[in-house]
């Protein structure tokens, strides 16, 4: 069985629901989970429920902490001694919900990169009209300032999920821009494009921000600054309009009758666009399979994001990655930036 | 009266949509109409209505055809005769639902831009909970790579906005970034922080997409590619959602009789977000008073567009965005560009 080394000091609800949720886990068979925290901590959560390993970790990394500042202090803090268990070959995947900068930094320094691959890329997944899923988009929030050949790698790293993971054959890759036409796009936009169009890659060019939902594209790429507005603003308008909606229907007794008869779409819609379902996002480029989970995971963001790894894992996502990154011909071109 | 030159070539619609909306707009006395267009084709389209002065046109713009082609080519286009008009102090705004690249491009060349202004910015009202306005957003598309002091200028131009159109006496000016902490944003915000901080506006700092809707700031600054990405994504969530519960309602008796009951909210929620009912984007920052209509406009958007127009100039929101410039700090700054 895959094991999953989790994090569980890391997220608003650390220790407590972490644990809760990698126990839900274990219990479940999704994979064989081994704990890792302070065990003074974490041994009392686990009482009266499944046994489990725990793996000390003395320290943690605190949400406000920088990338800098824990590489030099917490090398021995519980995020990084789950990626030196990975490392290690004790485990075979890592869930953390922490401080997601730091995440990527200790992805990076002890898992190191999949070779070609510059900055690894946190991807997230879009739900589409049927509640299922739409496309799954990077960079969601890694990396800032990204140059052409970034993009190319996420690109090719999405599509490798899209391909074995979704199950799609040859996934449409769509570079996010203010435009379809060619002469839209900024200086970014125009060099990935350009260098895009040589990956090999089913490359379908620019698309727009009404274009991630809708089918029209499987992965959708984009630099982190971009793609983290764009998440927070799907979030956003989706909570603007329930509120909107939630003050309307409280304003008659007809309406309220008409939402009680309709609140099922409603929950529907409401698990459809619930990240806790999909259970994190991919942290992918490093070398070895981690999810990042929101900083307010719940029990069941924590178990479903173990049954995500467990999958990863299982469909060898890692090994493809890496293959992928020597078949598409960005490699030697990124090297020169 | 305020006299508004309608551009009744410009748009999918046009020119019949366009005509019937300037010719609305007329009987309801919320402006003096001019429509500019091909008099052959507008002419008919008046006939039984109301009568209006036509200045005619021989060409007119294209929604394909890019700015640097139209500003060569196309200078007695429909568009650039309105702001010839607007120029000539013959009328006191322009409407169009043209090609906006077209509509900018002559807008800068023929009515110039307000003195300290490098580069004047589309701006797009963003609804909010109560089905009010939540806040405003600059640049929403005309300036895809920016520097610090363009960012500087929009806010100064949305502030003006805010301030005298919008009734607010301080406005609050967010720039919006990839999380609020300052550590955060990419190149281009960071040097913005560090300016707006500067320029004696009500800068309360790094804000996220999720911010946009939730009256937590009244002007939104960004460049014109992440601004049309954000625009295009909030239209794109809002229809996922409305499609996502059309496809659940109709599986149903049961909540088919739901949403009967509720439909007036969902209406409501349709006129919130509808862009017809705000008419349209100004274009902030050349001299004069232009109002960038969305390029499916109907009837009712042009009406409200002429409506909106009318505003600005009794306003005299041109007149404050010129003193503006003059007033805060930015303006020298910004000449070292």
């Amino acid at each position: 069985m895959v094991r999953v080394a989790v994090d569980a000091m890391g997220g608003d609800l650390a220790p407590h629901a972490i644990v809760k949720g990698a126990q839900a886990a274990h219990r479940e068979n999704l994979a064989e989970v081994v704990l890792v925290g302070d065990e003074g901590r974490v041994q009392p959560i686990l009482e009266g429920g499944t046994s489990m390993e725990i793996v000390h970790a003395a320290t943690w990394v605190d949400m406000d902490e920088s990338p800098s500042t824990v590489l030099r202090k917490k090398k021995d803090s519980s995020i990084n001694i789950a990626f030196q268990l990975l490392k290690d070959g004790k485990v075979d995947a890592v869930v953390s919900a922490g401080n997601s900068g730091a995440i990527m930094a200790f992805g990076i320094f002890t898992l190191g990169r999949i070779p070609g691959v510059d900055r690894p890329a946190i991807m997230t997944i879009n739900p589409g009209v049927d509640g299922g899923i739409a496309s799954i988009l990077l960079d969601a929030g890694g990396n800032v300032d990204c140059k052409a050949p970034h993009l190319a790698q996420f690109a090719i790293l999405g599509n490798v999920f899209a391909k074995y993971v979704l199950g799609i054959e040859s996934p449409r890759v769509g570079l996010l821009s203010n435009g379809e036409e060619e002469s839209k796009g900024n200086e970014l936009t125009r060099d990935a494009n350009a260098l895009l169009k040589t990956t090999g890659l089913n490359y379908i060019g620019y698309m727009e921000g009404n274009d991630i939902h809708h089918g029209k594209v499987d992965v959708v790429v984009t630099d982190g600054f971009v793609g983290n507005v764009v998440l927070k603003t799907s979030e956003g308008t989706a909570e603007v309009i329930a509120r909107f909606l939630k003050n309307k229907i409280r304003s008659s007794l007809r309406r309220k009758l008409g939402y009680l008869l309709m609140a099922d779409a409603f929950r529907e819609l409401a698990k459809a666009v619930d990240y806790a379902e999909y259970g994190g996002a991919p942290l992918l480029g490093v070398n070895g399979v981690s999810i990042i989970c929101h900083g307010r995971s719940n029990e069941r963001a924590i178990k479903n994001a173990v049954r995500l790894a467990a999958e990863f894992v299982n469909k060898e996502l890692n090994i493809h990655m890496n293959e992928a990154m020597e078949q598409y011909s960005i490699q030697n071109k990124s090297r020169e930036i």
